[in-house]
């Protein structure tokens, strides 16, 4: 027995390639497995990780034909297959992070999740603030918060300062009073990470970045780095990095083998750690910590996700385009 | 006043040089400060740092003419200054790291240092054996037991195995029921390195290192890498660190800027953390901890430091001399 469900607009490609491979598709609505939930969804935001999924940059590869993308997404729940227990129609929730890419995505009209993968959210934020939230602040706490003790007064590194994990780390900064120090390569995002809370931007492309840190830091260099670049941020290892200091490299532009000076780091007793925020998804007891911890203090602190710019998801491929810009400061968000 | 104090004979060195620099001479015995204590010494052992401030390549400069050296030793307690509480004529004590190593040194028959780096020994070890832990045993234990909570059936990867804190690092992993793996770079030290109680030998000059631990550790690589090379290893990190492993550069042959791979550091959450031995003795705290633990290890267990050779105090220039020749296995001691 087949139910007609009605048809629902799913953000769709068959290829590999730029923006232009984006379709948005009417199709028919699609029966729930027993551990799924369907979300009628109400904004997305886009991740570097999207870009690069459609682009054949990432490490999980599409299913051609009409693969989804798309992961950070908030909605209400429509529907609910027999064996999930914990959610039900109507609740407010966004999906999370570490579900199969090769068989899911959020961004559309509605999105398929297992049940696993969804969460509900407090009502004082709105659906774009909602789907904002995810990847930028799970990742930076993570790191700062969870496995860097972050604490008032700490001088805090944060390079790719403008990207929404950036964003967000200085906003984590500013909420347990430590000193968040933005790095950034041009001088054209100053006005908007000072705004955002950094109490300082290094302009890569106008000083020395190690030597910048030194001076702000009174020669003591930061306690935290919180690091998506590499290579560039290594080689200013003994500016940027202070006696016992966490250096955590996230991300990478350089995803080479880049050069690690030796003196500083065994000297200073310098911890370079490799990070991903999928070690905080795949524990639902440090994932609960961390919504727990974030949505207290946007709660009490009244901290919200920096978003930059809106899209209607008629523009989709547009949004796409503008994150791969890197013009943006803060979150790129689709409504539906 | 000066008391005649009789003479002794102690170990100088006028200028930078390889072993024929150093000078056994018969001085006046001089007076103490209040806060130092006289030690009859009755063994020594050589750690690299010596040969090194011999040879002017320590970060720490001698004070010319006539400058001592030394830092390991065990001795007898002969005098005492005016405020010194805690020592007494007649204990049996070792030296510890940390004092100015321009001013102090403890290689000759006797030697005089302020009494917060003089610290008592148990009974059941002899003077060569207690003079043989304090660099050795302390390295290692601040790295793997007190950081890295090294435990029952952790694949440990431990570089230059050969050197005293690597075989007193073979000797903890051993004595917590780890796997140590001993990596060397010939094939003559295999069997040493066995008998000091390495589960596996992995000979550079042979076989690869990274695909090698990867076979030993079925695929998963090491929880602790206990390095003291740098470059070679690092060059090797995916294959010998495993998920959330941690490895300790506490050394480096290359103390420049060697690559480290990006992708295996940030996906499999690896830790690098600089290390050195001092960040132990510089806390009272951990330093007795150290101590406590590595005593209780060798009362229980019978683990013993690894003595390679033993000089009279007449041939300690040749001491240097085999210490550098890098033929040995564990520690090179010097008695009166």
């Amino acid at each position: 027995m087949t139910t007609n469900l009605g048809t629902t607009k799913i953000v769709r490609f068959d290829e590999f390639g730029d923006a232009d491979v984006l379709k948005l598709e009417e199709e028919p609505i699609s029966e729930l497995a027993g551990n799924e939930v369907r979300i009628r969804i109400e904004a997305m935001s886009l991740n570097r990780a999207d870009a690069l999924f459609r682009s054949n940059k990432y490490v999980i590869q599409p299913t051609f034909p009409r693969s989804r993308i798309g992961t950070d997404a908030a909605g209400v729940i429509v529907a609910v297959g027999n064996d999930v227990k914990v959610l039900e129609v109507g609740d407010r929730v966004i999906a999370g992070l570490g579900f199969d890419m090769s068989k899911y995505g959020t961004h559309g009209e509605t999105a398929i999740l297992p049940a696993e993968f969804v969460h509900r959210y407090p009502d004082f934020l709105t659906p774009a603030e909602a789907a904002s939230i995810n990847n930028p602040f799970v990742t930076a706490w993570g790191a700062l918060i969870d496995q860097g003790e972050m604490n008032e007064g700490d001088h805090v590194v944060i390079t790719a300062a403008s990207s929404s994990v950036g964003v967000a780390a200085i906003q984590l900064a500013r909420a347990v009073g430590a000193i968040p120090i933005a790095v950034t390569r041009s001088g054209k995002k100053r006005h908007a990470l000072l705004d955002a809370g950094a109490a300082h931007v290094v302009v890569t492309e106008n000083v020395d970045l190690g030597e910048r840190v030194r001076e702000i830091t009174g020669g003591n260099g930061a306690r935290l780095v919180f690091d998506a670049v590499g290579g560039k941020t290594l080689e200013a290892l003994d500016g940027i990095a202070g006696n016992r200091s966490i250096v955590f490299l996230y991300g990478a532009f350089d995803l080479g083998s880049p050069p690690v000076p030796m003196i500083p780091a065994i000297t200073k007793e310098i911890r370079i750690w490799g990070y991903m925020v999928y070690s905080v998804h795949n524990s639902p007891e440090r994932l609960k910590r961390a919504f727990g911890y974030i949505y207290d203090t946007m709660r009490t602190k009244g901290m919200r996700p920096v978003i930059d710019k809106v899209f209607p998801l008629s523009e989709y491929a547009e949004a796409h385009r503008y994150l791969e810009s890197n013009e943006q400061v803060g979150r790129v968000v689709v409504t539906v």
